[in-house]
């Protein structure tokens, strides 16, 4: 191709926006432009980068044996309402009426539209396992869209949804989903960090994330140097730094040597550093406790304290029930932060957010600040593991500037439901090898899930097995973004000039540059531009009246892993100039060795 | 790939809804499902052959230069507001605001898109011709949706747009188009009409639809069996079957021995047939006066009748002027019927369709039934040519229950403006040879069409020439639905049994049938696929535990163009039998020369 006839509209300039490098870069580059808050147009380069990504996905998809097909992007609104996802998605779904009045979705991700095809179609367990994919439009309604395709509202997900007769069929098909995400981002040359969103503590891997370590990344990942363990903070456990206590009778009787609870007076202390200085003493020997408000609880609180009366969702026949909205207390060791996606999780709610104020006064009947455990029965009392290892505590003594000193679990409260919902962080114990654990910022790229029942129990799909007995199927889903995964490519390959593309994702493997584009040197690079693309490397002829200087900048820019320049001199001598992108030096060649070296290598290997 | 290990859920009952036989077809084959009207999931089998139809319009977009990019499919409002698409798009545009309350639509076509997009990056004529495309999602919202893919609502387009300094330019690029059109249309083995949208009296090729013939066609297509002339019926000119007369004085001298037009009583009498009877004259006697309301006229009526108090759209400078509605009375023989598009291309209006009754009762002074040319200085009148030949006729007389006999175009009336705004049918004549034109319906799977500079108008993009004087670029717009082109190629082949596809658009080249899956025959078919596999053919091995009649009627449903069936019998012998999807008969061949005759004609041909 002849950079002439191409259309690459390259920039010394970025916009203001731009504050990472893949965004700077792509934009320079000439490979996006903006059409507005979140959108991108790939522009010729860029979106011969972004095929070779997607071709990368389809062949590791086709390899294990996933089938591809393309339901549509706009999809009906009945769908979510029927997996309940209607009501509880927020505004991220982009809703849409048609001019008759009917409910749409411009799809987010298509776990409805999936779960609906199968459903009209399944009637046998001899159907599966069966695995289906989509390389297709998504659009999510970011609030705040950031970084330019790396968190853009409209994009281009690979989706997959496989179902399953029993666990072993979704575990076999979920590591082979794992092992192609592997070689996807290896083909990609990128270092994914692959993160297993179970805590080790908790067991299980029912969900990994394959993250990029990105100082923009909007995951905090806990990582071991000793052992490898990764985690995502929102399920990272770690070994316990307090001595456990398997029952309430054990606390109770390890606090034979405490003093009785004692309420004092803390006048206007409130904060938790407050009290530190106000009782000489340190955060850890205080119980925080902290009331929370959940929505869409699943989880059975009919013999809960205070949920006597509370409202639930209609949800379809068979579906869990769920509650629409409650409050839970939950206590913590002072110097630990609680996680609210492990606390959802615990609860199984869709959302768990601290509670207002007003809702604060109400349960604790108390102003904010002297919220504690001991005598709290208007709400479900949920304690980290931690609690149950203090037996001479400080806490909230739900009474205005009063605490108690000398609280202990087990004898002065129990609770409804112990959990680990700590916050773990840097410095913390690894919970396989007792090492310590360190933080990074990561990026989400793709991310395998066993959905289990979710989807088809409440979107009713059922096969018949060898008994002609009706079953429902176990379900997986599994993700990549491919435009932030082309992103995130140019993120770990660049420096101050511009891309360095592996050349499996190249928009070109070779750029040629004649120092003039005329007389013999126009001769020899139409020659190797012919001989190159007939050996099945692509080339980008240079062709343009510019200056050399021009031309070695945008080379660099653009980031094809060779660059040949010819010129008259080295022409005359039957050289002309090679050299890899990551090369500060060029070497001379003969045209027919670099085109034997260059489609060597092009052919020889799929990622370089 | 064996068939188990796909997922093609054939069926021998079609939906209701699937009354033709690509929809059939497509539904049966397990190609398509429905996820909602006009929504439909391809399935693997479909998908196959529609990334075929996809790779062809590439492969002849990208030979003749155009260079593909990818804009969103959710697009900014503001572009559309700007063109004026916004408003006068109507219904069938998708219209969606985000969660910030901004607008956006689902593209339909992106003219608005790719004009933004060219706009910011646009300074030099050396940057143009340049010539864009993209194959993606768009959405209509179609009131009706109907014949499956035929006509969704979601379907995927390839749309070019190009931007030019001359006509020359845009011609160049625009023929350039055509041929790639034929060219695809001719690898899908499809026979395709092209109709040029002018009129051939009228001259100029700036629009050129790409047909087949269709009973459920949704356009009227106009053909001259003597010289091939092709039209769309809104557009179709014909050669005069009367006695034109080039100005008003000449037509006022041809009525000279016409008695003067008389004022009669016509009791009742409102239809032409009622006055034909009544009267005791044919149709063609009438002149038929309709009054239309049009709406976003571009057309200037500054010094029209009854126009100047219109109210005006605001429009972007430079961009032409509109009214946001308009009334017009037209005039045509009473044996003919006016053509809405034609009309509406006359006006320069955006939509024309004849007034409500109160409008007509408002304008004519009479209730409707009785409007005529003779004193109507209401609205501006419009004749068709066809009263111009006309000295001696009968008209409405503005007045209940009153026509005029003798009324003549010249004396009795004249014209605001004289069009051509019949409805050309069979038995009219070719305005290009006088042939007889005969009526056929078409499908439009692609159009070209020179756009000239409405949108880098009203969008303002402009280049600076080699002077540096500033410019607006000519532009051209070029479509094709590949949804309904898949269709099509099945419309066109296939029989009672099922689909018989073209090799070129086949999901796979072909179908080996062993008798029973086991033994001897299970060894030689695995080993005739990976022979096959290894030399380029695409193999669905029928590896299910089904009766070989099953399995030949879904072959046959299907439309695999090579059917390879392999029995202990004929294997015994060292043969397999091979036969033609279109065959009635198969041969025996030794599976060595099956693999030979099917490689050679797969790797040899482009559509066979």
């Amino acid at each position: 191709m002849k950079y002439s006839q191409t259309f690459i509209p390259t920039l010394r300039e970025v916009p203001g926006d731009a504050v990472i490098a893949s965004h700077r870069l792509m934009f320079r580059a000439g490979m996006i432009r903006k059409l507005s808050n979140g959108l991108y147009a790939y522009l010729p380069l860029g979106l011969r980068s972004f095929r070779k990504v997607e071709k990368i996905v389809r062949e590791e998809m086709d390899a294990i044996g996933s089938l591809e097909i393309k339901p549509t992007v706009v999809v009906p609104g009945e769908l979510w309402k029927e997996s309940g996802r209607w009501a509880s998605m927020g505004e991220a779904l982009l809703r849409v009426k048609n001019r008759l009045g009917a409910d749409f979705v411009v799809s987010p991700t298509a776990e409805e539209a999936f779960t609906g095809i199968v459903r009209d179609e399944l009637s046998s367990y001899r159907q599966l396992p069966l695995s289906l994919y989509q390389i297709n439009t998504k659009y999510r309604d970011e609030i705040r869209p950031r970084y330019g395709v790396m968190r853009g509202r409209e994009f281009i997900m690979k989706d997959a949804y496989s179902f399953h007769t029993n666990e072993e069929s979704l575990d076999e098909h979920y590591q082979a989903q794992g092992r192609a995400y592997r070689q996807i981002f290896k083909r990609c040359g990128l270092t994914v960090i692959p993160v297993k969103a179970d805590s080790g503590a908790m067991g299980g891997s029912g969900s990994e994330e394959f993250m990029v370590e990105s100082e923009i990344g909007d995951n905090t990942l806990l990582l071991c140097k000793k052992c490898g363990y990764a985690a995502n903070v929102e399920k990272a456990g770690c070994k316990p730094d307090f001595s456990p206590r398997p029952s309430a009778e054990l606390a109770a009787a390890a606090a034979a040597n405490t003093p009785p609870a004692e309420k004092i007076d803390t006048p206007k202390v409130k904060t938790i550093e407050e009290l530190c200085t106000f009782l000489n003493t340190d955060a850890k020997s205080f119980i925080k406790t902290l009331i929370y408000k959940a929505v869409n609880v699943e989880l059975d609180l009919s013999t809960a304290p205070g949920c006597k009366n509370l409202a639930k969702n209609t949800t379809a026949p068979g579906a869990p029930e769920s509650y629409s909205e409650a409050f839970f207390a939950v206590a913590i060791r002072g110097d630990l932060d609680v996680n609210e996606v492990k606390l959802a999780a615990v609860v199984k709610a869709s959302e768990v957010s601290l509670a207002a104020e007003a809702d604060v006064i109400r349960i604790t009947n108390t102003p904010v600040g002297f919220a504690g455990p001991v005598g709290l029965g208007s709400v479900p009392l949920i304690i980290d593991h931690t609690v149950t290892g203090m037996n001479d505590a400080v806490t909230g003594a739900l009474e205005q500037d009063k605490h108690y000193k000398h609280a202990a679990y087990g004898r002065d409260f129990t609770a409804w439901l112990i959990a680990d919902v700590r916050t773990v962080k840097t410095g913390d114990l690894c919970p396989l090898c007792g090492g310590e654990l360190y933080e990074k910022k990561g990026n989400e790229l793709g991310h395998i899930f066993k959905l289990g029942t979710k989807y088809s129990l409440s979107m009713k799909v059922s096969y018949l097995d060898e008994n002609g007995k009706s079953h429902i199927p176990l379900m997986g889903s599994y993700g990549i973004g491919l435009d932030r995964t082309l992103a995130s490519i140019i993120e770990e390959h660049h420096d101050e000039q511009g891309i360095i593309w592996p050349v499996s994702v190249a928009p070109y493997h070779v750029i040629i540059i004649p120092i003039k584009y005329q007389g013999d040197v126009q001769v020899a690079c139409d020659k190797l531009a012919g001989e190159l693309e007939a050996s099945g490397v692509e080339v980008l002829l240079d062709d343009r009246d510019e200056r050399a200087g021009v031309k070695f900048n945008d080379a660099d820019l653009l980031g094809i892993p060779w660059r040949i320049v010819v010129g008259d001199k080295n022409l005359a001598g039957g050289m002309v100039e090679i050299k890899r992108r990551n090369e500060k030096e060029g070497r001379l060649l003969s045209p027919a060795s670099a085109v034997t070296e260059i489609s060597g290598k092009v052919n020889g290997s799929k990622i370089i």
